[in-house]
């Protein structure tokens, strides 16, 4: 099954950070001397000593050193070679007849809980040639995450799941392969944003102490390893580099979204929100930074909502409640009849109902109410009204009290005031698709001037065609991992108390939405 | 079979050079604070922390991560861990339960043609702690280096010589471990000090270019792999390191011996010279370093003399005539019957000839003699008589001109004499035995004051002792390798007209020999 045809998986990346180009893997074209008795060095040494000092004394793997010599001659002492950084050393992964440094290519991996999307990169000018998602094969074992971490516990279960994300990946690879006409031999370097569970699954780690307290994955900063050491087919000695993790809860997917965001690097603050099954908040600048997470839930994603369903053709993507004779309208992906409501069509009801008056800030149905008809049968593919009922609310509620009370715990945390956010970006596929206006009716997102509301998309994906593209991108990577002070939600009591408090629309205090306050006073919704 | 019980090769060396420990692997034993929500690193991060800043960053291989999990739970958070140096980074190899500091082991290879002798190294204090040697495997495949070339340039060749090698020292890994009742595991270390095509061998790459104009080999400093990646039973993450050769003809065995020399940080002119199958001198001092080789053959081995044999039991390794009634005496390896004479047997009967008076300075039997009878058939182990014949002194005589001629050819090219010279060095197992007179006698050796000739015995071992031991040697053998300028005498016109011109005993010009001057005018084999 392939997601590519779905709009609402696959994102062109808007480029919020410039950086220069210093690729993990570089090509060199070079003619050299061909050896004689008053200049015989060794072939290999002869390559090596060639090269410019800043890659000096790479590290040469024996399966490469053969290579060398043949190629050498076959080609005439004219190749192109292919260096790879490993941390701090460089590593000689090719070398190819002729002039070949045209052709070097590297994937940039989102890899999610449920989908994967891969980015074929040019390292020479760091562009986005092609992509491909699928979902992630994992999914047919365990739809969630803890589901995943039990499964794996089982005998060889850590080695099956590893299969099936690399199984998605390599498909993945043909694909580009395929389509783009490129060799996967040139494929030099792999790098990935992935949530701390999903690195694990892929690398083959026992992920089984991550959803125990403490907490403790066994490793954060993973750093470079040969793709092929997972069975990933591309070139056999491309390096594999996945975006470190700050904890067991803020994956290197939450690291390259920062990084997409370039928010460490300025002097306001900024609030990074990242919601999906798991929802994880970044607040800081330039100079600090602090996280948390929390199981957001799969309530915004349409895994529990009565007609819920994921983010493909025929979900209600879209709601519009008319405030005065409440009529509905609605969109679908790919314009199909409805066959449910994905997670910002819910999020779209949810607000809509309360600027129509029809559930109060409590979220709850006005009279005796029970569920609100979206789609009526007759216009369903299923035959049957589509609706949302007050279990759904209730569920979205709780998430969106989650996501606020751990904001609070964290600005608390920090000394700061929800007021003092200057900027606010919203990551991940769901964050690019729900609607701002209704994000912010409900309570999900601060009510901030729409300009300083900024929009991420896939900013794992790019946070890893970063990391790809620029050393001194990766480094920030690591640097950002190492700096974040973690606030371990699970423990906080103050969050408990928070999250209770937090269970109104927009919020319990109206004058921090002024924007939503002021709609609901012009529908009349509130008193003065 | 073994070649233990033969003393003439396995060597204890004398340490003419001291370095600071400071060895490829190390262990530390560490007590880590085990985690706790508010001290939530992952664990492979908790335990790189802990080490001291000079180890910092070192790369975890993706195999090791899992087990860092287990085994700090297992060992309640107190753990031994081993560090390896490859190259300028270092890498975490294993670790273990509880405080196993103690258990550091490392192996110095002395790989030969012929022969292979094992070192086990304590890397804690640096010392031999056991020893093995057996014939190289690849001796059944091809006796010499050309039939070996030759024979691994077959389809599959070169892999059946690494895993005839590879074989041989798994071998004698099995005999230290049982002999030192020592794991096999708790090897974490490798240094090989070998010829080039070795060295090829060993590695799987192709020696063929070794033997053919212009001589360039693969790779001259293949620097640091892992031990597992040849197949070497050890720790499998164990770094392996070869010594770095010069070129073709002057391999890691050399370097290694300059490295336990010492003569490449000395200010006085030293002569270093291993005389095998092939001859390898190095002139120089601290300042600079001149090398030149050639096919020494193997008539110093024994391996052509009608009643040659290697240095094996039953052979006679000492000669002596009795000037005043030419009676022989002579000794065998182990006592035995004679069955042969070995190189160091052969080089004491030209000797103990001219000195006799039975040959000429030109290495004729005076008269009609043709032949020499070292041991009568009737206390011979075959039952016939034992010789040395003219044919063999002429074999002897080429191999001692072709040494004379490549010393002065290098002499000439640095500008200096043959009594400038201040030290000199006999490396290899045939130096450690051959009777130094003899050897001056003939002209094999220079006739320098005998407190400046230095026996090195087994120097390549020695030299991949120090380097498993010393980071500071291992970079000296790469300089020395690096530093040194290599006289190609296959292409030196000046080399066949030196070669012509010394075929005199002990050398066309008397002077520079004057203790052998002395001893034949004192026996009257000299008129003034």
């Amino acid at each position: 099954m392939s997601v590519t045809n779905n709009g609402a998986i696959i994102l062109k990346n808007q480029v919020l950070v410039d950086v220069g180009i210093n690729p993990m893997s570089q090509k060199f074209y070079i003619e050299l001397e061909p050896p004689s008795l008053l200049n015989n060095q060794a072939d290999v040494d002869r390559l090596i000593k060639s090269l410019d000092n800043h890659y000096h004394n790479p590290v040469v793997p024996l399966a490469m050193m053969n290579k060398v010599s043949e190629v050498l001659r076959r080609a005439d002492w004219r190749v192109t070679v292919t260096l790879a950084r490993f941390g701090e050393s460089w590593k000689l992964i090719d070398i190819e007849p002729g002039d070949t440094t045209g052709h070097n290519f590297g994937l940039a991996i989102d890899l999610g809980t449920t989908t994967v999307v891969c980015y074929l990169i040019d390292l020479n000018s760091g562009e986005i040639i092609g992509v491909a998602a699928d979902y992630n094969g994992q999914v047919v074992l365990g739809e969630d995450i803890l589901t995943r971490i039990y499964r794996a516990s089982d005998p060889g279960g850590i080695k099956i799941m590893q299969s099936a994300v690399v199984d998605t990946l390599n498909n993945l690879i043909s694909r580009l392969e395929r389509e783009h006409k490129i060799n996967r031999l040139q494929i030099y370097a792999a790098a990935v944003g992935a949530n701390t569970t999903m690195m694990h699954l892929l690398l083959g780690l026992d992920p089984s102490r991550i959803c125990m307290a403490p907490y403790i994955p066994v490793i954060n900063l993973p750093g470079f390893m040969r793709a092929s050491e997972i069975g990933l087919l591309v070139n056999p000695h491309a390096p594999l580099y996945c975006l470190p993790s700050v904890g067991s809860y803020v994956g290197g997917d939450i690291v390259g979204g920062i990084l997409a965001s370039g928010l460490h690097k300025k002097p306001e603050l900024a609030l990074f929100v990242d919601i999906g099954t798991n929802g994880e908040m970044i607040l800081g600048n330039r100079d600090w930074l602090v996280a948390c997470a929390g199981a957001a839930g799969p309530a915004l994603e349409g895994g529990v909502a009565r007609h819920g369903m994921r983010a493909e053709p025929g979900a209600v993507y879209q709601v519009r409640i008319d405030p005065e004779t409440k009529k509905v309208s609605y969109s679908t992906i790919g314009g199909q009849k409805a066959r449910g409501i994905c997670g910002s069509g819910l999020i779209d009801c949810l607000a809509e109902l309360l600027l129509a008056g029809i559930i109060n800030r409590a979220g709850k149905f006005k009279g005796d109410q029970k569920e609100f008809v979206v789609v009526p049968a007759s216009e369903s593919q299923t035959g049957k009204d589509i609706t949302f009922t007050q279990v759904d609310i209730d569920n979205i509620m709780r998430t969106k009290g989650a996501v606020n009370a751990a904001l609070e715990v964290m600005l608390e945390g920090v000394g700061c005031q929800l007021a003092d956010i200057e900027t606010f970006y919203a990551a991940g596929a769901f964050g690019q698709y729900l609607d701002l206006e209704s994000a912010i009716t409900i309570g999900l997102y601060p009510d901030l001037p729409r300009e300083r509301m900024i929009r991420l998309g896939n900013s794992s994906g790019e946070g890893a065609r970063l990391v790809l593209i620029s050393d001194q991108s990766r480094r920030e990577a690591e640097e950002i991992s190492r700096g974040i002070t973690y606030f371990e939600l699970n423990a906080s009591e103050v969050f408990m108390n928070k999250f209770v408090g937090s269970k109104f629309l927009p919020h319990t205090n109206l004058d921090y939405y002024p924007t939503v306050k002021e709609k609901m006073f012009r529908r009349g919704l509130l008193q003065e």
